[in-house]
């Protein structure tokens, strides 16, 4: 693949990458990922990462959007994929935005549609923790933090106006934490 | 630009368009559009389009979120690029999927920070209506449909979990209203 070059496509505005050889404009658009708070008795569904990055912490079930799905159907998705589990949807909880990446996340709240759960490929070890249980210094991504703590917010009442980046982090350009000694 | 294959890249699970000459490969990501129902008094400020497409038509203003940039941020930009108006966020009022178009719609409700709002490039007219003078026949888009009903049903009370697809169309397969005669 040769270099691409960033330059001002005819009727465009901003710089794009675009390819020397072919004249291909490679928009760079924000990525949406979609995922879930998925909760049974008060206790909530977190994966261990079989990938990079952040191999080995735990996360949410969720994952980038693709086509032709929607947001609902990608989340339930990325739950069968990462935890095989089935779930139904609640609503929206929150939606973040990670300007520093370019990425949109919705994140839904969700209970259990059929029982079981089991490691995807892409995860080491998928649990149910209580509250007092999750391993917050071996959590994958400050907006994993975030979308448990709005969570935690809500719980047992009906979803709000979804939240959005936390005050002390609007775009999203902190760093993920320290990596805990794993 | 030479005609991309269908391939499935090295380390992936489903085909996604290659570039034969280059090995580019053009992910398809869905696209993320960021607007907002701006209102001032009951009064919704609508944008008549002055691109295709259904150039004429009344819209939201909204459009393609950038790189960089926050949702909020992305949504704000949308409403100066294409009304001229500052305006102030009060929340996510509904996350729509237009699976069809693989497009994801996450649109504020809003009203001004500041007074004032003119057509910028993109619109040939903007204009606050009342909801009994909303141009129903000339309105662009399925989407803003749904947007300014759903906005209709929490008027004057606190944002709930953001409204979604309506039921009678779940995947935003449905193709613009009929071209009313303009
Ligand atoms: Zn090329
Ligand atoms: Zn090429």
């Amino acid at each position: 693949m040769p270099d691409f070059l960033r330059t001002v496509p005819p009727g465009d505005d901003r710089e794009r990458l675009t390819c020397p050889d072919c004249g291909f404009v490679a928009y760079e658009n924000p990525k949406i990922v979609v995922g879930s708070v998925v909760s049974e008795g008060g206790r909530i569904l977190l994966c261990r990462r079989a990938i990079e990055p952040r191999r080995g912490f735990w996360t949410l079930p969720a994952g980038y959007m693709e086509m032709a799905e929607t947001v609902e159907e990608g989340a339930r998705r990325e739950a069968w994929e990462e935890a095989r589990a089935r779930i139904a949807l609640d609503g929206v909880l929150a939606v973040y935005s990670i300007a520093r990446i370019g990425q949109v996340q919705v994140i839904f709240r969700a209970g259990f549609e059929s029982p079981g759960f089991e490691a995807g490929p892409e995860s080491l070890e998928v649990r149910l923790f209580g509250w007092d249980e999750i391993p917050w210094e071996e959590v994958a991504f400050p907006s994993v933090h975030w979308a448990l703590r709005h969570w935690r917010e809500r719980e047992g009442r009906p979803l709000a106006a979804p939240a959005t980046n936390p005050p002390d982090d609007p775009r999203g350009s902190r760093p993920p934490p320290r990596q805990a000694g794993l």
